[in-house]
């Protein structure tokens, strides 16, 4: 028997799941694995990596309502690897915080209905990590669970930068910018600080199939280009980012659209997918030599450029812009693509470095300096959750 | 009976008609009288000025639909100080143009259905300028009338940037960026090549009770910040510039809010007036003492430098920023309140110069420069009125 205790972190999206695997070590969250399961994929199957090794286990599971049979199933596979009975906690990632949650928090039941009385602010988001929290709640009642919000690390924005130009209850009511992408900011900030403590004033990138912008001053939160919803800012794989309210007033009464046409068009047929007809993965656009995908590529880098223009505008500055999430990461083409419309500014970008994804792609001459840092939305979790059992 | 040839200009707001009455000297179009109806005025009355000089003049008329008897009444006021039977043709601003019409034109029966047609693109402002066109046909069947298009001078602009990240399908179908105010952005691109020609790369606040930006390089249309619909951009009197595509998804579906509630609160009741809970009128605003006032001007002068932010990524640099319209030629704290949120890209307001509402109001050191130019959209109707006369 193991002397470790262990940490579990749920990351649910829109139809993945992810689970990290701690160890808990010295007073600190070391990942030692990680699972994920594709509920698109049939069959069914945990991908579960330990190091640089990875085995695919099928999973007989039903996928029901409220996943019973598939953690249930999920816990026993991963007790054959890893001593599950030394699991002190499991900390999950939620998108919403609302007003209420500026931080991360042990979830008993009480919290679990302030979590849920948020749905309404993100009703295709929330439930899924909900569906996460009370399955392991009624297969674990005793396992200590805790969450950690997208929202939290944007509580210190400044009050003016997150109301919107609509009447002052609606803003008191709850509508009013939020900011996404919490914990991978989070993280971003504490490497920011750690490896380039001069970046005073930065904006980050964080391109995933979501992205987002944000503005960070001394690694604090400032501005965010996703505001209430997941749907505002630049655009992205299938959601197309700051968009004229016009058109969703034209699509509604000049073409008769339904509520839910539109809410589909926003969120599953805009984006990359939208102007280029072809794909969300920014990956096969530019791997395609026809116009309409260097078109979306274009558009992407045209519009992060600008946001980060707006930004630097918030923060009265711009020292450093980093770039994260998958296409943030692996994807030099559309860093330098951002970069070059930025070059007035005085950033210029080191190709080599760029090429080569190093920690710093700006060149030595650039006022302003450009960096690729991998994030790990799953060791914040950890973390919080680990500093939650600390002082709980 | 005068040699001169006159010629009227009709600007149709949502609830005024400025009337320009210019004489044709030479070739040019030189105002020599102005006239305003508000139909919220009761009794409705003709302001009719003549330099210094202003008259109210009260109408008899009832207002109808058609506004035949109001329209035929102003005419002939209008002979009793003018020679209207010299009057030659009557231009009108028309807020859009589509993608058919990228200049001015001449209007017979055709191009007034053209017109029409473009209407589902702008039902509640194309109807305005479309009653007086149809008035003047009715009256005055024998008048050459001519249509000068808000949008059309931003018809320069990239495609990329008009593009919103939605399906190429809409944007063929005309869901695109148009830009408005391009009247005035003309005669402001005129004036500013004329009296700053080292300005290449400007962007300039049309701040009104509709208030928008646009990009020029080399007095040429980049950008603009009112995209599809007049709502985009940044907050108005009582629109809300950009808002978060989520915001109209939660109010019709979380709050289950008609088409019309939401059409009503984006078009009446957000911008300084929402924000404020106090008026829509800046200047109100300036004068009042509560927080709530400082917060509409504060969130009014951070929207739109970030969005000078925003447009300089378009243009590629910044050398000045010009203002315009009744709050931009008027009030010197709007500004300086811009302005100093620009100072980190090289910006600063000489404080006299400023209040003077001189041409240059940026300091001798100001890397870029700032400028407050009057606009007169009339001219520029009258100009293209005549031009289309001349080749006509």
């Amino acid at each position: 028997m193991s002397s470790t205790d262990f940490l579990l972190t749920f990351n649910a999206g829109s139809s993945t799941i992810k689970i990290g695997i701690f160890a808990m070590d010295g007073g600190e969250a070391r990942r030692i694995g990680k699972g994920v399961i594709d509920f698109r994929a049939e069959p069914l199957s945990l991908g579960l990596s330990q190091g640089a090794q990875t085995v695919d286990m099928p999973l007989k599971a039903e996928v029901t309502e409220d996943l019973h049979g598939v953690i249930d199933e999920v816990l026993g596979l991963l007790a054959d690897h890893f001593d599950i009975a030394a699991t002190r906690a499991a900390g999950h990632r939620v998108v919403h915080g609302g007003d209420r949650f500026t931080g991360a928090i042990a979830l008993d039941a009480a919290a679990i209905d302030g979590v849920d009385a948020l749905t309404p602010l993100a009703p295709l988001h929330q439930p899924q990590a909900l569906r996460f929290i009370r399955a392991l709640t009624h297969l674990k009642p005793h396992l200590a669970q805790t969450a950690s919000f997208d929202t939290a690390f944007h509580a210190t924005q400044d009050d003016l930068v997150r109301r919107f130009a609509i009447p002052r209850a609606l803003h008191a009511e709850g509508i009013k910018r939020y900011g996404f992408h919490g914990l991978s900011y989070k993280f971003i900030a504490g490497e920011l600080t750690r490896k380039a403590p001069q970046a005073a004033k930065a904006v980050v990138a964080h391109l995933g199939s979501g992205a987002s912008l944000c503005a960070l001053d001394q690694g604090v939160s400032r501005d965010c280009s996703m505001g209430f919803s997941t749907l505002d800012g630049i655009p992205m794989a299938t959601r197309p980012g700051s968009l004229d309210p016009g058109v969703i007033l034209h699509l509604a009464g000049q073409r008769k659209q339904s509520f839910e046409e539109i809410e589909d068009l926003l969120y599953h047929r805009s984006g990359l997918l939208g102007v280029s007809g072809i794909s969300a993965d920014i990956r096969d656009l530019l791997n395609d030599t026809r116009p309409e995908a260097r078109q979306a590529i274009d558009l992407f880098t045209l519009r992060i450029a600008g946001e980060i223009g707006r930004m630097a505008v918030t923060l009265g500055g711009l020292d450093a812009v980093v770039f994260t999430a998958g296409i943030g990461e692996h994807q030099p083409e559309i860093r330098a693509g951002v970069a070059k419309r930025l070059s007035w500014l005085g950033l210029a970008v080191d190709e080599k470095a760029n090429i080569a994804n190093e920690f710093t792609i700006s060149t030595g001459e650039s006022r302003i300096t450009a960096h690729v840092i991998a994030t790990d939305e799953e060791q914040v979790i950890a973390d919080e959750a680990l500093s939650i059992l600390d002082t709980g």
